[in-house]
């Protein structure tokens, strides 16, 4: 009981007080949702850049997938969630959980893209904001190749 | 084959160029990706202030749902969405297509509301921010009992 309650406290600080309510799948759920949500807006700015480009959607569409990247995602990959279904089986690799220094270097490269992104697409430069797609893109990309079981 | 052409035009205008290459169920399964991560971010304010308060954390979580409240997410709810399964079924009830006004009344409160929740939590405030939490909540809950069907 004593080690149980040791394992409680010591996930508490791991994870922060306001993860310690989020259970494994609900987890799992959620950063589902945060990828599935910039999913669109990454979708919704490639069709801006390929067509008719409205430059306040692209703001949108940027500042949402910039407020996901900074959101602090990380903390939804609590101890126990590398396996697991949340909207569904979870797809992300072991790898992620042991390569602390690899995670850290692709997800400050996302975070660094998302940044940008928004304030180009604030400049309503379409060409820039294509430019920048693909730099935004890549480091989705550089994340899924290391820590997301292909499909 | 002139029709099809023709309603294949009304809906790009009524739905925008960029949604067009959006599927029924892709819609579905981005409008539920943005309320499932919202719902993550309003848990996160609600464990905060009502446990030890994280200035930074708060923040991060109130620009997620300001981002994504004022992202558009109207356009995903295209023609045909009414029924179908994104990540799971829609939950969405039928007035949502037809009461127009409603929708709009529901929506501006939500945004108006997400808008203030990210100006309060960047001045760190934790009693404003949980008044503040409440507001928001009530327009969640506003347009769930008027057009989502229960669980």
């Amino acid at each position: 009981m004593k080690s149980k309650l040791l394992l409680a406290l010591l996930a508490l600080t791991l994870t922060g007080f306001a993860n310690a309510q989020v259970k494994p799948e609900e987890a799992i759920k959620f950063r589902q949702s945060g990828y599935g949500f910039m999913a669109w807006n990454m979708g919704r700015i490639k069709s801006n850049v390929e067509g008719a480009y409205n430059k306040d959607e692209v703001i949108k569409a940027a500042n949402a997938i910039q407020a996901i990247a900074n959101s602090g995602m990380g903390a939804l990959y609590l101890p126990g969630t590398d396996k697991g279904t949340g909207w569904e089986k979870t797809r992300v690799k072991p790898e992620f959980f042991t390569n602390k220094e690899g995670v850290t270097k692709v997800a400050l490269a996302f975070g660094k893209e998302a940044n940008e992104m928004a304030k180009v697409a604030a400049t309503g430069d379409a060409a820039a904001v294509k430019a920048q797609l693909g730099k935004l893109g890549s480091t989705c990309k550089g994340c899924h190749d290391d820590f997301k079981i292909k499909d």
